[in-house]
C-alpha cells in the first residue's frame, strides 16, 4: 500500500488504483484491498467501508469484488475470496475496537464461506455443468487455513471452534503434493488425484510458497514437526527450485509441470506477490528451522526484489515486470495490488 | 488453424490446443474455434459437433465456451460470443448443405442473441448490480454487424429481415467515435457518451480495426460512401496511428486514451489477431478507395507479421509476442487462437 499517497474517499474506503507517482487513475474500489491493514486508522476506514458496502444488497450473502467510489457494486465474483478478505477486516476491527458487531460479522461470513466450500456451492452463482467436475483448487483450502490463523490468534474459544476446519484445510492442501512427492500441482481432484489436461498440470509457484508459510504457522501453533518439515521441503523449497527463472531471476507466475507452454498470457511475468510470499516463507522457515538453505534463498529473493521491483523515483514497488525484469506496468496499485 | 496438424476427435469437433509442433496439449474443445471454416469438410465436422454439444443441456438457450472432448460443458460465459460463432457455423453449414435444420438453428439463435442485447440480458446470467450501468461495448454491435453480414450474403430474404438490425449495429458502433472525432473508445454509455475511469478510457486497436472492415463491408453492400469514408478515416487509420508501437513495431493489445498504464497485464503484447484484422481492413480499404496510404500501411503490417509471427521451424503463426517481438507463448492454438 502506497501509504504516502493513501487517498481516503469522502465515502470512506481507499482508492487503490494509483499510478507510478501515486495519483488516482480510477475511482473504483477493489474489495480485496480494503481493510487489509494492521494500523488502527486504516483498518477502521477500510473495515467500516466494507461493513457498509461490501454486500451488493441487504439480502445478499456475497461480497462484491469491486464497487464504485460511493459503494455501489460493479462486479461480483463467483468465488469466496472477497468474502475471505471481508472476514479478515472484520476480525481485525474486532481486535482493535472490541466491538461485538465486527466479531459477529466475521463469524457469520466465515460460517457462510465454509458452507459454500464444504456443503453447497450453488449460491456462489456458478451453474453446475456436466463437464466441470469438482476440483480441489489450492487457493480455497489455503485461504481457509489463513482465515483460521487470523480468527484463532490469541483466542482460545475460536481455536476450539475452528480446529476441525484447520485440520481439514491442511489435509486438502497436502493433497496438492503429487508425482511421488516431487511436484506441487495447483488443481487436483476432490480425492487428491492428478487431473487431466492443462488444469491438472498447472503450477503456481507463488501460491505454493504462500500455502507453505500458512502451513508453517499452523505447524508452529500445533507444535507439529512433521507438518513443519513437509511445509518447508514440499511447499517452500520445491516450488522455489522449479519456479525460479535461472536465466533472468525472479519467480515465474505460472508453469506447466511437463514443460508445455502455459496458456495464461502472463505466465512468464514476474509479479510482486509471489516474491513477498517467498520472502515471508523463507524467513519464517529459517526462524523455525535454522536451515541455512532457507536464509540463502531469502537473500536471493531479497536481492532480486530490491533491485527489480523498487521504484527509485517515486518510491513503493512496481507490481508487474516482464520476464527479463523490465517494468511492464507502471501502476503502483490496481485491482489486485494495493 | 494449423491445418497440417488438424486433429479431429472421434467425437467430431477439433482439438485446438496445439503446441509449437502441432501436438495436442489439451483435449478440451473451445467453441469459438469450432466451425469457423469455409472448407466443407471442416465446416461439417465443427458444425455438427456444435449442433450436438454447444448447448449445455436440452433446455439451455446459451452455448458453452469450452466443452470436454466428448462434448460436456466445462464453462459457460455470460456473454453472447460463443452463440455468435455458433450462428456463423450453422449459417455456413446451411450454405454448403442446403439443409433447413442448419438455417433454422442459425435464425433461432440470432433472434435469441438480439433479445439478450436489445431487450433483456438477464438470461445471460449476470446479476444486475447498482454500480454497473449498462455499457455500449464495441464488441457487441461489432459482432452483430458481422452476423448480419454473414446471414445476408447472397440472401435477399435475410437482407430484408436483418436490415434494421444492421442499421442499429452501425449506429451503435459509430457512437464509439469520441473526443471530437479523434479517438475510438472501446466502451461508451448507452447514449454514446464517454464513461468515467479506466473503462471509459480503454482502447482496443484490434477491435477498432475489426469494426472498421465490418463497417466497410456494410458500406459497400449499401453503396454508402459516407460510411465508407468514416470506416476508413476513423476505424482504420486512427487506431492504426495511435495503436502502432513506434519503437518495436506491431499493434498494442490495449491502451488508455490519456496515456495512463492499462491494468490489463497483456496490454503491450503483440497478438496475432489485431494484425490479421489490420491486414484485412487495409486491403479491403485500399481495394475500395485506392487510397495509397492504406496500401502503404498494409505493407508495414505485412512486413511485421511475416517476420515476427511466422514460425520458420514448424510453420503456422505464433499467437503471442512480447512488446519487443519475442515469442511469449510458443503454442500455435489455445482457448482463443485456432
Amino acid at each position: 500500500m502506497f501509504i504516502t499517497h493513501l487517498f481516503v474517499s469522502c465515502y470512506r474506503g481507499f482508492f487503490t488504483c494509483l499510478g507510478q507517482d501515486g495519483t488516482v487513475y480510477d475511482p473504483l474500489k477493489y474489495l480485496w484491498l480494503q481493510g487489509r491493514q494492521k494500523n488502527y486508522i486504516y483498518v477502521y476506514i477500510g473495515g467500516e467501508f466494507l461493513l457498509a458496502y461490501a454486500q451488493p444488497s441487504a439480502d445478499s450473502l456475497k461480497c462484491a469484488f469491486v464497487v464504485t467510489r460511493d459503494g455501489r457494486a460493479v462486479k461480483v465474483q463467483r468465488t469466496i475470496f472477497s468474502e475471505c478478505f471481508y472476514v479478515m477486516a472484520m476480525d481485525e476491527l474486532w481486535r482493535t475496537t472490541h466491538k461485538e458487531q465486527y466479531k459477529k460479522a466475521a463469524r457469520e461470513m466465515t460460517d457462510q464461506i465454509v458452507r459454500w466450500v464444504r456443503e453447497d456451492p450453488s449460491d456462489l452463482g456458478r451453474p453446475q455443468l456436466l463437464g466441470a467436475d469438482p476440483v480441489n483448487s489450492m487457493a480455497v483450502p489455503m485461504m481457509l487455513l489463513n482465515l483460521v490463523d487470523q480468527l484463532c490468534e490469541e483466542d482460545e474459544e475460536a481455536a476450539k471452534k475452528y480446529e476441525e476446519l484447520g485440520a481439514w484445510s491442511v489435509e486438502r492442501i497436502l493433497q496438492h503434493i503429487q508425482r511421488d512427492g516431487q511436484e506441487i500441482l495447483e488443481n487436483v481432484s476432490e480425492d487428491g488425484k492428478e487431473l487431466p489436461g492443462c488444469m491438472g498440470r498447472h503450477q503456481n509457484p507463488g501460491h505454493a510458497l504462500e500455502a507453505g508459510w500458512f502451513l508453517l504457522r499452523h505447524a508452529i501453533r500445533h507444535s507439529d514437526h512433521t507438518l513443519r518439515q513437509t511445509a518447508v521441503e514440499k511447499f517452500v523449497l520445491l516450488p522455489f527450485h522449479s519456479g525460479w527463472d535461472q536465466e533472468h531471476g525472479g519467480l515465474f507466475s505460472f508453469q506447466d509441470v511437463d514443460g508445455h507452454c502455459p496458456t495464461q498470457l502472463e505466465w512468464s511475468m514476474k509479479m510482486w506477490w509471489p516474491h513477498t510470499e517467498a520472502l515471508i516463507a523463507f524467513l519464517l522457515g529459517y526462524q523455525e528451522t535454522r536451515d541455512l538453505r532457507l536464509l540463502d534463498h531469502f537473500q536471493t529473493v531479497f536481492d532480486y526484489v530490491f533491485t527489480q521491483f523498487l521504484d527509485p523515483e517515486y518510491g513503493e514497488w512496481f507490481g508487474y515486470l516482464s520476464q527479463d525484469g523490465k517494468v511492464a506496468l507502471s501502476i503502483k496499485g490496481g485491482p489486485f495490488k494495493g
